[in-house]
């Protein structure tokens, strides 16, 4: 089966074309190849599909072997991956995901893709989730809950620190508040165009980079009049580009980082 | 760049020909590769080597970019790679390493590998480590030191727990006593013929299989009448079979995970 492994900004993947996979087990693939020690090592894999109402389909599926609906990071390796493979070779093109069909857009370099846009779709934010209080392990928060592709809640906080994420992280991901689960954006605002984010992520775990989750966290500072509705936003190994307008505009970088064969 | 990752008992490496590396820094080489999220995810790299006093020489360096002497589950996925792919065939060899000319011999199944066992050489000890106490962070432990290609501090325990590990294991690989650093394992007598390890590896941290570090947890137990001197080690991933016969041997599995171009 051939492979290629790609990150964003630390957001690690492993990309398999339909094709290679057969009649495997995808899930059981998933959770093999995503193993940091007895596999190749990545948070999730992403599956290269034909699709029939956009130009290409992705499909991912966590290192625990669960399907998610959408990853931003993973969107902008993937769309990078198909663009400098040949299999969809325009400028902006439309991927096919389980959060509904997205757009995407390039800057390039010598036709080498520079950094990847992407159209995250509509924020869905119930009036009664825009500002609450929540209570964890008898600590209070302030806290936002909205579906931005997949489920996010955003904690606001003095600073991210590493620990909290760990330790209230995966708490709240399995409140009873929440019917699907929830990924975890701890937030700090340092001003109006920058925001510093570090994410617990729903079936994945702690995360260097969620880009769903940053772009939730950028909606949720705007509407709560804590920043501006374009911010760049910090992130553990670089910044992604977040405009809310309407839609939700993510733009940051994809690194291939090997391709070649797996001998499991 | 090609490169193949292979994995011993969850202990895994990136294999380098020396050809590929061309005039590259290897310690930064190694530092980018075993990046477990921006690089391809690996506790250090092996260099394939001409050796002018062995049919072959391993060198390795750990994902910190420091050097290392010797690491037994690293020289079994090693003698595996030479020998799989031809550069060396034979079913017994020896390796130039660090640590010394050691002698690995196969068990062959339709010519595939399937256990690799290592002369690991000569422990040295010196008779005031064979058995003595250590008081860390106000806990007393019961401990043995030696040379087995690489410091070893072996603390007994009563079951290991791998808080105690990332507790007790930096602050130990550290103290002032030990000159050039120990690595440290943390050893539980099951019974004459098992032991249970886990180890936490100078300049690596916390490890799910140390070659070395389980034939230096054999001697220790056999000399201070725990155990046979021949014992199966269990690791977090799987076993070992070591042999303590004045020189130790260890015998045990080898995988291969990928092969392929680094892209970074």
């Amino acid at each position: 089966m051939n492979f290629v492994k790609m990150h964003g900004l630390g957001n690690d993947f492993i990309i398999f074309e339909k094709k290679e996979l057969g009649n495997k087990d995808w899930s059981d693939i998933a959770k093999k190849v995503c193993d940091r020690h007895i596999g190749i090592g990545a948070d999730g894999i992403l599956i290269v599909e034909e699709s029939s109402c956009a130009d290409i389909k992705m499909t991912i599926i966590n290192s625990d072997g669960s399907l998610a609906e959408m990853c931003g990071n993973g969107l902008r390796c993937f769309s990078k991956y198909v663009y400098e493979k040949g299999i969809v070779k325009k400028q902006n093109f439309k991927v096919e995901t389980g959060a509904g069909v997205l757009e995407v857009i390039f800057t390039l370099e010598n036709d080498n893709v520079k950094t990847v846009k992407v159209n995250m779709g509509l924020p869905i934010i119930e009036e009664d989730k825009k500002y609450y209080r929540i209570n964890v392990l008898g600590r209070e928060f302030e806290a936002t809950t909205m579906t931005m592709g997949v489920p996010h809640t955003i904690i606001y906080v003095e600073d991210t620190v590493d620990e909290d994420v760990i330790k209230y992280g995966p708490i709240i991901e399995k409140m009873d508040i929440f019917k699907k689960g929830t990924n975890v954006n701890f937030v700090s605002v340092i001003d109006k165009d920058n925001i510093k984010i570090r994410t617990w992520e729903r079936g994945a775990g702690y995360t260097l980079a969620c880009g769903t989750g940053t772009c939730a966290s950028v909606v949720a500072t705007f509407i709560n009049g804590l920043t501006k509705n374009e911010v760049n936003a910090h992130l553990k190994l670089g910044t992604l580009k977040i405009t809310y307008d309407d839609y939700v505009f993510m733009e940051g970088p994809a690194e291939f980082v090997c391709e070649g064969k797996l001998l499991l």
